[in-house]
């Protein structure tokens, strides 16, 4: 194999300064379509490669177009821009080395409203690489993931590569939330796929360390809550009211205090409450963005039935409307052995010696859409760690990754996608 | 007296469709000190007639920008808005007839971050004059005061009215939040005033009926309250998060839970919480807007304290800061019998007999520091309400006013005027 | 007039020491009886002069057991207490003097379950005469009335006492509840009475002042609550359980966060909340034990609606049953001019000129029943304070008031009592 | 082996009309000792086996004379009870059959306050053996675990049965918060110990199925807390109080609210709160008894920093103080493969061939700190599990256990003491 000139540091932090959203990934998108291309790839975005009939939440017309125009000024291009219509931002480079199985590898590009640290003990703030987007920020390393996939994509495309049959590297767009993945599901893109591999930097996995599989994905929905009260002047008639932001205050507290779940570990999280418009005025609206997450499918049935009920209990105590809507959902999945051996020997094979057979994620990823296709499509999937030392927790405003990892990650990859 | 050709109410409905919140009334000042122009007065505007030193929370310098931009749209005159710079959009338009003792009337301008309804039965909606600036209404009258205000203007300053000496219209910014009327006091337009008298619509005071008194204007203090916390990911390391959010939630109910006051009429509210930025994450952040009002100084002395151990509880329950910021205060202030005692008098004058020596105002307004110096400096304050049927409690959404108040207002106060 | 040998303070130390509360004042209305016959009244006590019919939250047989078995044990009339069976415990002592109307005056004897200060700055601690009966206290000056009772049907049934017609003295328990006033009236001991007159002392009116009339008299409901959940273990399996304690925890929150009322004063208050029975299992049963107050009958509906709606939400949030009994009830009465009047010639002829014509009570009195009654049968009620300055609020561990009150008090109601 | 005459299920339910909370177990702790006397082992008791230095929150004088009382009206031998002062209710019977190793086996006594199902579709209610003292219930078994104890103290004190050394058969108190293995292990009676073994029913393993070793013992702290506040009348001067039942209500909410930790399994329970003692005065104490669980002793020392956090602020938002106290720990632990492979042979030696390696406890068990004693000294320890269906959870009113489950038990620790 040949020398390795792409600057995967340089990348990397390029994209941590230009941190984009959920679906609204174009400038991220459009330098992944380009550079494929460039490498040889056959590329396909948007509407190609996504179904978006089911997707909910999808960014306004407002945010696409504010999007747009902000990835312009940031050099993004234009024709890229144009086939991905509507938020509609995934990337897919494949290529095809004569018969062979289909080996699909995925990486996400979307950021996270979290506000950066000015911290000089921040390294992209003493470095200079900072998000440029007050407000957003990479703070869960998928700007890492990006340029891991670009290097790949460098590295694998170059002929003295061995591997043969179909390489397809799909560039996923709104990972957190967990609406990215089921579009890309739903127009086809896995169900062909003999081998599927994710990877994620961090998860508190020491750096150098390679753990074979990721375990401990949540069953999750992601709800977006509306209390609707009556507006009332505070001091004149404040019983006239129906106050909708101590409902969500009560319901935000009542989340919380959901009784943990003696079978099965599960999260919570509001991570959002906006409420009212003036300060003496009654707050007729109250909005609360919440998660639940569960180990089994069960144990969150049960926390959704329990949530659903705290909401409408708040509610009710303040005489107020409550409508929930799903956002989104997520579900668990596990690696099929054969991934895992084979990555064990990828591994071994690059001099990544350090090696666990799994680590807990702590969250979720949409991947597992991906990877139960596949399954089901009688493939196999997995879904990898690589260890990467960590300043602050994943989505903390001081989040930073060893990007030693980066090269680790794409070593790990590239010998991975060269094992027979 | 001559006739009326002034029209009352499209002048109310015009005002009500550019609705301007506080320290932002471009338009509806430029109006004003056009019309008074107009009218033969002269007219001071902005820092002539304002002192901002001690001015709390004044809007940024964008959105004074944007509020400019705005009013250019609706036909707002460049040349006034030049000379009230940074939000000094109080103006005062003098008339002299000879000598003798300097009237004040005092009439405010501004609206509320109150979305309006859409329903046919809310009468600007059916008659097509609901804002045009989504999020902003007219919902406590000030579009009415203001209209009355220039009626008040057009008669007095005709050559027939009968009064002598100086006739001072102070057309105030900023009433709600208590912030508007303290820079114009600072600026020394209310030092050699003789009478002061202002006036309030509705309260909850019948259409026809007039109370020559409003009483139980409270104290107030306005709070803007921010807890820090530590984001985290809200499913990997959860307890690594210090929740803002939570001790915002905690906060807004502690401070709703209050205790009543034995002493005092009391009241508090929570208007507006505004927490976190994304579903996942642990929220860093929050802010309340919160008010604390007493009908005596003592009572709001213990309010203030008690609220102020709510919020540091809450927030070290959650191992978060917290800051708070006081806004604006309101002070209390009492008629003299002199300026009650000649309202009687005009009222009768002018037909109108349904009197109450006095009605509870429910609320505020910090026409009360102009009322305080004016008496502190010899003169004679009163406060006023003129009866309008509601649809609805003042700050609500389909908030609106028997309009027929609006002459019988303009009525009393040019008789007020008149009265020797 | 002659001399007065009744040692007041003694009597109401005495009394202070044996705290009873309500319906359970057996030893109080034992001593109450006996005097009353001694000095020559007629005596009716328990069932002669109380129809229970109605009575909500009777003591239990147990409690009424061991409270005259510990009435017993401090000297109560064996005799006596046969005659008050179930907590039937007031006691009417009725004297005549020819033709004449009949005149009614009210005293209450019973005490609170608060835990009275060991204090050496309290004075019963320091003079020992504190409670004997821990977590029970005479915090509310009761026994003060009981004592101011027995000296006016000393001086009144002293052969000299200048009055004619009917004197009938009711000495009422279970004031604090609300509880002890209707089933005197239902029994009609009212019915016939042409002037009705109780006092309270205290209420923060100073020492040595009068008020003619109290005023502010809220209405109220006493409600005991109970939520119903299931009981889990707290390790095993927590997401079984349905947390009754965290219902009334919200609830709780909830009620005293239920918004003040423009239109009239109110008060809420939780005052005990008794949740669970083990640290390690999820409390199954909880219990409240609220009052609601307002100054309006209106005021009260609306907070009797809102408070509903708290508890019904705080339960569902949990996944609860919630129970709500309305344990008693009170109004507000209003006294009479003559009766004002008429005390106010009492006090100036005994001396008591500071004088005012009202002050609020700041709380109930279910002596307003009494009035009530007494008006719709065309007598006239009056309802009066005597000043006593205090060392703590009422209710506090550290209650006490001025015993100078205690003639005061004496003199003016016997005054009046000889006012023609 | 020898038939078995003992009646197993007879046993139990005379155990579970009776049952005693923790270091009250008189009557039972009377009955363990006299049937090892008349099964010919030498019984210690009391102060003999037990070091109560450090025990915290030990019952009352009082409360312990209840108990005896009770006990002896219930049977219990008195001789026996005082041997067991101030709530040292330990009972060890000891057999020695030549040298050899000590083994010592573990049988918990004591109940919990917990309200007994009346239903018929609960056994004991139908069958009549219910709980004889209300409000308290053998709700986790330890009736069952008593009965076990006294089975295998017949089968393996007859002559036939197939051991050598020393047989050590521990009943301890107060397992419930505990609080009881700690004192016997501090009067040394583990320090000697060969090999120690506890069992357990139930846990949701299903009937006749065996668990080598329970896992997922969590480390716990049981907390008394007390909030101090100021009473006050709840309608004159509710602005006096500090409301302690608001504070602990707050903090209820908040303990239950602390985040769950990414890095380990924990539980958190408020299970009783207790606050106030009048509907109209503001309360002035209030008591919160909960526990905080974790599965490592880092996240504990989390979940203790937070709780304390959530405590103290609760408290300062309502001025008042707190008091913690804590009133119990317990440990984790882990059974050694020795004892595992032992009882496996012991298990398939008498027919229970369902065997599970291991089995979550989900909650706590203070036999830990006797097992790492044992360790500690160079013995082997284990804590298994016999599989019992359930009819509801553990703690709950209507738990009860499959009783065929009592036998298999039996069979299952006779064999493991016969194993050489």
């Amino acid at each position: 194999m040949t020398a390795f000139p792409y600057d995967l540091k340089a990348m990397r932090r390029s994209l941590h300064r230009f941190p984009e959203p959920a679906f609204l990934e174009y400038r991220t998108a459009s330098v992944v379509a380009a550079r494929l291309v460039e490498l040889g790839f056959d590329v396909r975005v948007g509407p190609e490669i996504m179904a978006m009939e089911n997707v909910q939440a999808l960014p306004s017309a407002e945010a696409v177009l504010a999007a747009q125009e902000a990835a312009r000024l940031a050099g993004a291009d234009e024709n890229w821009m144009a086939r991905m219509p509507g938020g509609q931002t995934a990337v897919c480079g494949e290529m095809r080395r004569g018969d062979g199985p289909v080996l699909a590898l995925r990486f996400d590009m979307d950021a996270l409203p979290v506000l950066e640290s000015e911290s000089e003990s921040h390294l992209p703030a003493a470095e200079r690489f900072s998000s440029e987007r007050t407000g957003f920020m990479h703070a869960c390393g998928h700007d890492g993931h990006t340029a891991i996939g670009l290097a790949v994509a460098q590295k694998l495309s170059h002929p003295t590569a061995a591997w043969t049959g179909t390489l397809r590297l799909i560039f996923q767009p709104a990972e957190e939330g967990g609406r990215g993945a089921q579009p890309i599901v739903s127009a086809g893109l896995l169900d062909d796929v003999d081998t599927f591999l994710a990877l994620h930097l961090g998860c508190q996995l020491p750096s150098g360390r390679v753990a074979l599989m990721a375990d401990g994905f949540f069953w999750s929905e992601k709800w977006s809550v509306r209390f609707s009260g009556r507006a009332a002047h505070a001091a004149m008639m404040p019983e006239e009211g129906r106050n909708a932001l101590l409902a969500a205050a009560t319901a935000a507290l009542g989340v919380h205090a959901l009784p943990r779940d003696g079978q099965a570990d599960t999260r919570v999280n509001v991570g959002v409450l906006s409420a009212g418009r003036a300060r003496n005025v009654i707050a007729d609206e109250a909005l609360l963005e919440l998660e639940l997450r569960a180990a089994t499918q069960d144990a969150l049935s049960r926390l959704v039935d329990a949530a659903r009920r705290v909401l409408q209990g708040a509610a009710l105590m303040q005489g107020a409307e409550v409508e929930i809507a799903c956002q989104g959902k997520s579900v668990s999945a596990t690696s099929d052995v054969a991934v895992c051996e084979r990555l064990e020997r990828a591994a071994r094979a690059v001099g990544l010696e350090d090696i666990v057979p799994n680590w807990p994620i702590g969250g979720g990823d949409d991947a597992t859409f991906m990877m139960r296709r596949v399954q089901e499509k009688g493939g196999k999937a997995g879904y990898c760690l690589m260890g990467a030392d960590l300043t602050a927790p994943h989505h903390a405003g001081n989040f930073d990754f060893d990007e030693d990892a980066l090269e680790h990650a794409v070593r790990l990859m590239t010998s991975f996608a060269e094992q027979a």
